[in-house]
């Protein structure tokens, strides 16, 4: 192999060399089609035309030349798309495209001092030191991968607005306006991430919405804002969770605190983006009340049809915190008269944190298998990117923000092997290489989940860093995370016998999960206090389900690295080696999550694995 | 009452206004002779003579006058006895004392950043941002304070060195020079602890004990310190334990290790401070071999009669860190080649963080029950001080550093009521708060106790903060700390039988602690592992004994804050809204304890409470 066939791996998905800066979309479209087209050697002719089509685009082929109808940024995703066909060995077709969600984002949980809040690539991508830093043409390479994958909103700083970050909307507003100029070439625009009680640091004695003298600096402020940055989508706002001040504070509600921004954006045209992450982080332990998963839809459905129509309800994928199974939220069925965008998290903060190999389309397409598409009107991810030098940490979990921008662009993409394209398209089509990495991508969430928290239950974690397993480490703790297992069973009812979360679904739904006996089985220790003895579908009981899946998962984790080690040789640079560190660490913690969980519940349950394997 | 009859609390328990700098300890007694006794309004003349009594002293008293006879520091603590008797009403009578041990030791954990690990009454006294940063005149008004009680020995630094502390023997040296000299009028000599690893960041490739370059280094510089502080009493070091470097880096043993600095110390009649804390912090939990309590009687034992005679190997209480309830520890009995001090933690790291109230006298009463007092040649407390204006965070804590400084003197003190004694000095002997003080103190103990992890389990806290209830937060780590609770029961077996801990003990212990019978029912789940429906000697289940102590703890508990709210108005200062502060937050703490020590020990045994109180 020579060094031409296989990209330098910062450069993602976009092996060709790196384009000089562009003016606009459609100067960085002719850009990247010169420099993609003959690194392919791809001869046709290729046309850029004007045509209005939104972000969407028109290609045409014919035998002489292939032409791409757009505008502006429609340009360039038309010419990505095609790049990649080329780069698939797919023929270009004439199509139309149209994305189906507006806003396509990504949010980082970046803070200015250069740490990333569950962040596993490294500091952060524009802030060191309390201030902006960043290279510009990392930014720009940055800029072109999100575009080409079909990205257009960021938010650089963390929903959680640590100092200095809350005067990104003031002081430190010129270095915003840098980085937009950065970005915008390339269809990406910024969102900013506000503090809900900015009032409050500058003069005002109040944040109160309500407050008219609070309305008039948010309108004032924003003005100000737009004038620098006239293609802002808008702001970004954690309000009453964990901490963060937020309408509650002054006895308002949440389409209070929404709305005050929202108009403040609206002349803008401006979108308000609230995430719906609300919820009692100082729950006692002894209530058995209030239950966590109900939280979301018990602040927001009340207030369905209050919400100005800029308002973006931000709804996590499910009503808890990214653990490694959960339902899908039922807000996000059940809110009518509000606009939403789905929350994914790119960043592993649960799910192996870049270290463990776990690749997210089939829980998406799970999500858009029950959800109707249309639910939604946005998506946003959590980033898993960092200044590490292949940007996510582990070389393969590339392969998640290539298959979320595809899926903002369209969740048609899911019945697309979109592994096996990232793959090739980040090692080359012919690489050796890529059948092995493709198949690992699609074993990895099933050989997490199996050596993870068992059948929905969550939260088995090491509190704060949330690697590796501490079962009861959440036990008795504020947030609202408990197993409540003793030596009889574990779990919670969450039916209208127990906490009456089930009951939040539509009645479809609500009746499938209410009852033990049809509730998906991965999903049975979400909805269910079950016994130990518990008889699974398939003859088992669920003790010997759970001592089953962890010796399955830990074995996984184990052909997981014997598949990588055949590729030594195969990748470029320091790829395979990279790679093989993180999956000799998923070994590790795979048999201490086996070891771990296995004696966790033998010791409650008193149960022998029938199989006679090793329990400590 | 009026406010001379109360002292500001900053004055800890020497009530009379401070008087100015002394040039040495005879100034110092005479000073403080003539502010106590005008304050005390003792009229019989007290005269100070000159007699060699090492650090001891004689008073003699006739009807015309008092004399002291002593040199240097004796002179001081003769002053100090004499002003104390007053105080508490008592008759001076002529009497001769000599300290029992000669180092009486006080450890700060203190790091230059300001912080103190383990510290719960502010920052550091001595360092703020990396240097040191002290009011020399609170660093007297600690001298003295010291000294009254009777230590005579300090070591600054954290014995975990942190940067940039491993200075102190260098760069740094002026600035410990500046404030050795603060502290010698008050009899007070430095340690300085020190990293094994020196060497290294001093151009050395190596810190190998055997290393003739590494020997002549420690003697260089060694002898560079004592030109300086001629009076240094020595070196601390933590050495090979929790990741800090020690001689078995290089292969070489303990007393390799120790003797290298010993030698360096011994032309100046110097101190190696050798600390014991050595053990396995890396423990696979799945390894049921390895006992923790077991490591540093295996480490030491068999090096019994190679280190130097200069080297004082400093051991904690109990075999593993400070519990609640431990053993006394079984190296304290058997090591009888080497000189040994006594470790205490006044820093109540495990024992309510200086929030819950602990009075320890009757702690260390168990201790030298059971451990003839010649076992050990000197004691050292790791300190409850820090910044905070009453010293120790929680007024009352102050009573552990007076007792303790008792201690230190001769431990006969613990056939006083140190505790009554503390109270009267603090806040004079007519106040009428003092017999509830004294007897909360008396109480606190017992009520910590019955609420924490029961029956000398231990580890059932918070990892990291060690504060508050987390009964497995530690059951999977690293650290050695397991409780192995199953359904039939909880405890390992530390007898023959079992990981053989009980045997390091002399015959008579080993035959108490071995057998469940005969083994002190508050040390039985240390020594044990047993099941939940053991019958106890009163006839009570393990289990109900277990529910029983955490009620009535929690209620010692709220009964501690009834008894202080008896005292309002009753106290100077700020001292009761203060303590109630901490009493209130003890109250919540003891309920948490109750409720989840009493939960977690119910889902795995299912016993239910015989008297029918709540159990979540």
């Amino acid at each position: 192999m020579t060094e031409k066939n296989y990209p330098k791996y910062t450069s993602a998905w976009l092996p060709y060399p790196m384009p000089g800066k562009a003016a606009s979309p459609k100067d960085a479209a002719r850009l990247e089609l010169d420099a993609g087209l003959a690194y392919y050697g791809f001869d046709t002719p290729v046309i850029l035309r004007e045509e209005d089509l939104g972000e969407g685009y028109r290609i045409e082929v014919s035998e002489e030349a292939i032409s791409i109808f757009a505008k502006e940024a429609g340009l360039l995703y038309g010419a990505f798309a095609l790049l990649r066909d080329i780069a698939l060995g797919k023929k270009p077709e004439s199509c139309v495209q149209q994305p189906v969600y507006a806003l396509r984002m990504l949010n980082h949980w970046d803070n200015m001092d250069g740490t990333v809040e569950r962040g596993y690539a490294g500091r952060s991508l524009f802030f060191e030191g309390s201030r902006f830093d960043y290279d510009p043409e990392r930014l720009r390479m940055y800029a072109r991968i999100l575009s080409s994958a079909g990205i257009n909103t960021v938010a650089l700083n963390n929903v959680n607005v640590h100092a200095p970050a809350q005067h990104l909307i003031d002081d430190l507003l010129p270095e915003v306006v840098e980085v937009a100029g950065i970005l915008r070439p390339y269809g990406i625009r910024l969102l900013i991430t506000v503090d809900f009680a900015s009032p409050t640091y500058n003069g005002l004695s109040t944040a109160d919405p309500l407050d008219e003298a609070v309305i008039a600096w948010w309108k004032q402020r924003t003005a100000a804002i737009y004038q620098q940055i006239p293609d802002l989508a808008g702001f970004v706002v954690k309000a009453d969770s964990e901490y963060r001040p937020g309408p509650i504070t002054y006895g308002r509600n949440q389409a209070e605190g929404a709305n005050l921004l929202a108009r403040a954006l609206k002349p803008f045209g401006g979108t308000l983006v609230w995430r719906c992450f609300v919820y009692n982080c100082r729950q006692d332990w002894r209530d058995q009340k209030t239950d966590r998963p109900c939280a979301a839809y018990n602040t927001f459905m009340p207030l369905d049809g209050q919400f100005d129509d800029n308002v973006l309800l931000q709804i996590k994928n499910g009503p808890v915190d990214f653990q490694v199974r959960e339902p899908v939220s039922p807000l996000l069925f059940s809110l009518k008269h509000t606009s939403r965008a789905l929350e994914l998290q790119l960043a592993q903060e649960y799910t192996g944190q870049q270290i463990d190999l776990y690749y997210m389309q089939e829980v998406w397409q799970e999500i858009f298998d029950l959800m109707p598409r249309n639910n939604i009107s946005a998506i946003c991810a959590v980033t898993n990117l960092g200044r590490d030098e292949n940007w996510a940490g582990h070389d393969l979990a590339m392969a998640n923000l290539y298959a979320y921008g595809r899926l903002c662009w369209n969740p048609d993409c899911l019945g697309e092997d979109m592994a096996d394209q990232w793959a090739k398209l980040t090692y080359g089509k012919d690489c050796p290489a890529v059948d092995t990495i493709t198949h690992m991508l699609h074993q990895s969430r099933s050989t997490y989940q199996k050596y993870n928290a068992p059948l929905g239950i969550g939260w088995m974690v090491e509190p704060h860093s949330h690697y590796g397993p501490n079962p009861e480490g959440y036990e008795y703790a504020l947030w609202g995370t408990y197993l409540r297992a003793d030596r009889n069973g574990v779990g919670i009812d969450r039916s209208s016998n127990g906490t009456g979360f089930a009951a939040q679904y539509p009645e479809e739904l609500k009746k499938l999960y209410e009852d033990p006996t049809t509730c998906p089985e991965e999903m049975l220790l979400f909805f269910h206090r079950m016994p130990y003895d518990h008889v699974m579908k398939d003859g088992r009981t669920m003790i010997q389900r759970i001592y089953d899946d962890h010796f399955e998962g830990a074995e996984g984790a184990e052909q997981l690295l014997a598949s990588w080690k055949t590729l030594e040789g195969q990748l470029p640079g320091d790829v395979f080696a990279r790679v093989l560190d993180k999956m000799e660490k998923q070994v590790i913690n795979a048999r201490n999550w086996r070891d771990i969980v296995n004696t966790y519940f033998h010791r409650y349950s008193g149960a022998e694995d029938q199989k006679g394997r090793k329990i400590y």
